[in-house]
């Protein structure tokens, strides 16, 4: 039996790095003199082609900015959506919270390139490096031989059996098609069915959506229905997302680098149902179940919230797009010290349960 | 239906108090101190009749301290197990953890004086009150009308049936005679039957003890077999106990005014087995089961460990007798606080589980 | 220390039984027969006088069955929302799952006549009679003397703060006036305050809704603020309340017959939110959290769901109206029994965990 | 990033099998019957060469038996600590509950044959075969291509610093000696350090013991102290042993395909100590934490408990022996069907949380 060493996983730069696409965090103004900083750094110590995305640039704060001026007419800008960079970027920075990093993610639905992230406040999950040395970080970071965790990501497939339903708000179909260089909308070769496939970091949730009833969906493992979800609904998550909402539902937490897919349910109705760990690579599907008197919906990584029905279906399996992320110290040292900055993992006041305050009775 | 308000429960004083029984940990030598300062105040100042352990008195530290000795001369001492105070005392002061309220709980099998618990670190469930304003805090509660918690005690008997087991070592036997005037320990009218009661403030545990095997046992509500717990035993506590081992096996933590009692497996073979919560007030009663290849052992508030054969049977219900514990604010701060301090409840790190990186997703 | 027997509670008649409301699960097909014949049973033999919604007396296939004309004839109708009945009804009757004596607890927002609730299928929370042998248990419940199971319920008032918000859809409004009559909207004396009022029998859910982001709650006991709930949302539950959505979120369970209040997050971003169970007729509160991003929802015995907004609040308390429930056996068969039956407790395969197959290791 | 298909582990012969240990759960006579007919099976129709424990075979009932003389006289037999055969086995049948798995797995230190077992009563998790159909399951694998699970297992050693410690009883040394074939106990070249060695297929468990103190260890990997566990103790388990003491300590349930360790408390005193699931092939070590009062146990599979003091530690990774678990149907299929069948996972009543009674009320 082959055991790997998880940490024998280092980042090695076949060519120097050039392109940088940066990501900030919108609308969290403590982060424009960071983003300025380092946008500085790269072009004008670095030689960098610095990417950000084009409303980052046009942020009124920015554009106001004089002294920057000379900085922003060096970015490369693009926009979500309609511009594909996913092919010409060397490396990722990620500026903010754990969010940037799922955003990041969502950019790249194919090979991602490795990610950088920093955190401005505290420390996320996802956000390792602080902002206060970034210089020399990034400057470690350029020579290489950094440690770096293989995040996996799931490949999910929503299929809709749009013969059976009724039409959606047409804001909602535009919406999608203004995604449509991600998310790969296209009507399959089967009349009527309609394929929407997306890569998430976290997970997907299917859940009751507005609705005061328990959902009921079907869960198939390798085409076999394995059992059946009444409550609240279902989290399937990556080990990164076992930390996040799988956690919040009572999910044990599973290092990042297990190749493992992890099923939880959240507000079972059975007192019975534990959440499961599964091995990378299995292909789960998620059905309503015949008997659901509701419609479900399905969101991934908290974004794209859609309504599932009778005939629609959700597949999930492992990902082959992982993401590369640097870790600060190492795989071990990162993960058990976000667990307990963010998770406050057994943080706990040192006490003796049972006192030791009778001589007498210590022997009993 | 009548609806109790809890915080109506204040400290009356009939006739001033007089007889002031001191209850230290044993050995903390950081403890020497301010037990000789809070003896000193209450003697001197007071005007107090202050009873403590005669091993306490018996101290190294304290009997060589000259200073200290005319202090001394005027303490009552009394031995645990031989002589009886319960009947005496108008007023417990505790210094240091937990476990010196249950040690004063375990002193007086009967009615309980009111109790004034000091923890000289860190908060504790059971001692409130902070050391440092000793002097004022005494003073207040002489004066009366200090807020209390009544805390439930578990009135626990132990039937062993003698005529089926092994004789025990005499060693042990002896103890138990020592411990005669509290826990009351003699053999019933029925032949062969060996009785021992017993009030508990936190728990009963029954566990597999040094055995690696499951214990199995029957659990009985009001005459009625309601379950069988496999798994490594089996926690029946008081509210003040939800917050001490129960906790630890995964019980919800009651208020200790809800007149109530708990049952919690520990690390039950079923998925299933949740805690429960019974009105105070019914009979529980706990043996072996008729399957059981292996015995249990019990132990109350943490002592008097003891195995519990095929035959022997185990009764609980609430005790005629709670501990009126006084507080420091009042019952909802105090336990709120203590949740807070001595189990970091619902202490966490502000953070967006989901973040709101993305404008255009902001709707989804 | 008075601890009262929970199990003294029993149903007496000051004078004879003569208005008997019966509810039915609504587009039930296979209720249509047992509710005909329970109804020609209270008719005709035992010449009550029976109380029926007016729509289930005009449902369609009780209307065209002629054979049955004459017995709903003789039923006194009335509508939900526009007829007060509430203080003319000596018993209700129940047919159908839990959902039925939800509803009942909703038509009586003051005062409640005992209700004997029956099955059909499987044994519900709520309904513990078999309707196999319905005359012989009506007939007996009409003697008097059977055990009741007092059920706490909570009184839960809405303030909203009208001027800070935008109009309600109208439609919206206009059925909570139909419903004016059972829950008590109007506008409050203070300026552009409007105020909700409702008894419920299992829980108060504040939520996310339709978001994905998390809910941010503040909780008040007593006036004092206690904690903060970051995730899915909060439940304040019953006790009765604590086998449904409270014991899916990972709640203990509570007998009906303990005076306390559940509160238990949803999904909490913190590993140490356990549940809590706090005394009977303590005042909790629940606003938005000042810096809430998002708003919440509110709904009540899974009913009437709403927005909460910024400047809203929930106030809720034990009611002084319990709903007086019949019990099938008492209250301690029956509570088991249900927990038994609908939640498999502890349910489990008898095995040994570790395997005693080696006979020189059994002393090890 | 390559995903390995787990399902495409299936067993091949190089050589047809020849050699086949039976193992059998001593002590259950209802075995005895199928033990015999096994045998003869494979003596008489396949000509193998049969292994047994010689206590097994010394047996009264088997060596009482005239009929099965013939058969007895041609097994070959081994004693448990004296006789190697852990070089000359083709496979291994086990018949029994999971502890014969257990103990298959103490037999064999190193490489381990492919294992078949089967149930007699109820299915267990390692346990797949039903003993029905033995001959023609027999017969299948035999001819090879049965899909089978490798379950990893732990390699854990032991080392006691005997210096600082008053010597044992001599009985436990002898013992420790007696098995010395199995389990490597040697005096290490460094002076006063004793080494114990062993794989398991479930568990490492420290715990308090027959304390009722709490224990307190200190938890380190690849070298670093990640935590400290305050509570009953911690659980070091294989995917395999997740479904076993693991789950009753909360853990979540991880597929044996999974290549992970598990590390659980037991009854943490801290509320946030969620159980974690890191990479296989790490290096996990367990001491005694410098301040820990009281001693901790330690139990390999259940079995070989012993004392842990200061200056002993625990190193736990895991063991390039795997243990090749024959198949019933798939790896898939026999999870889940034992999840359900051990566990009764998920099993549970169908039930709509929240009832749809009234037709007004379901928009809400």
């Amino acid at each position: 039996m082959h055991i790997q060493d998880p940490a024998s996983q280092r980042l090695t730069w076949n060519k120097p790095p050039v392109n940088v696409l940066v990501i900030r965090k919108i609308r969290d103004e403590s982060l424009v003199e960071p983003f300025k900083e380092l946008c500085r750094f790269l072009v004008e110590e670095k030689q960098m082609m610095v990417y950000v995305e084009r409303r980052v640039a046009d942020d009124a704060t920015l554009s106001k900015d004089e002294a920057f001026g000379s900085i922003r007419n060096q970015l490369c800008t693009f926009r979500e959506g309609y511009d594909d960079i996913s092919d010409c970027i060397d490396l990722i920075i990620c500026l903010g919270g754990d969010g940037t990093l799922l955003y990041a993610s969502s950019l790249f639905q194919g090979s991602v390139p490795p990610v950088m992230a920093f955190h401005l406040g505290s420390l996320g999950f996802l956000t390792p490096f602080k902002f206060e040395s970034y210089k020399t970080e990034v400057a470690k970071v350029f020579e290489g031989n950094a440690a770096i965790t293989l995040r996996s990501r799931l490949k999910v497939k929503v299929v809709k059996d749009m013969l059976q339903r009724s039409p959606e708000p047409p804001q909602q179909q535009q919406q999608q098609e203004h995604n449509g260089v991600l998310t790969q909308v296209h009507t399959n070769s089967e009349a009527g069915k309609v394929t929407l496939q997306l890569q998430v970091l976290n997970e997907v949730v299917v859940d009751r959506g507005p609705s005061s009833y328990l959902s009921n969906v079907d869960l198939y493992l390798n085409g076999r229905l394995i059992t059946s979800v009444q409550g609240d609904g279902v989290i399937v998550s990556t080990p990164t997302g076992s930390t996040a909402y799988a956690a919040a539902a009572g999910a044990s937490m599973i290092h990042p680098n297990v190749p493992a897919i992890m099923v939880t349910p959240i507000c079972p109705h059975s007192l019975s149902f534990r959440p499961i760990v599964v091995p990378a690579g299995v292909e789960l599907m998620i059905t309503l179940s015949p008997d659901a008197r509701n419609t479900a919906w399905v969101s991934f990584d908290g974004r794209k919230r859609q309504e599932i029905q009778h005939g629609d279906c959700i597949k999930i399996t492992t990902s082959c797009y992982p993401v590369p992320s640097i870790c600060c110290h190492d795989l071990v040292y990162d993960w058990f010290e976000s667990l307990a900055q963010c998770l406050h993992w057994n943080v706990r006041k040192r006490q003796a349960r049972l006192a030791d305050v009778s001589d007498s009775d210590t022997e009993n």
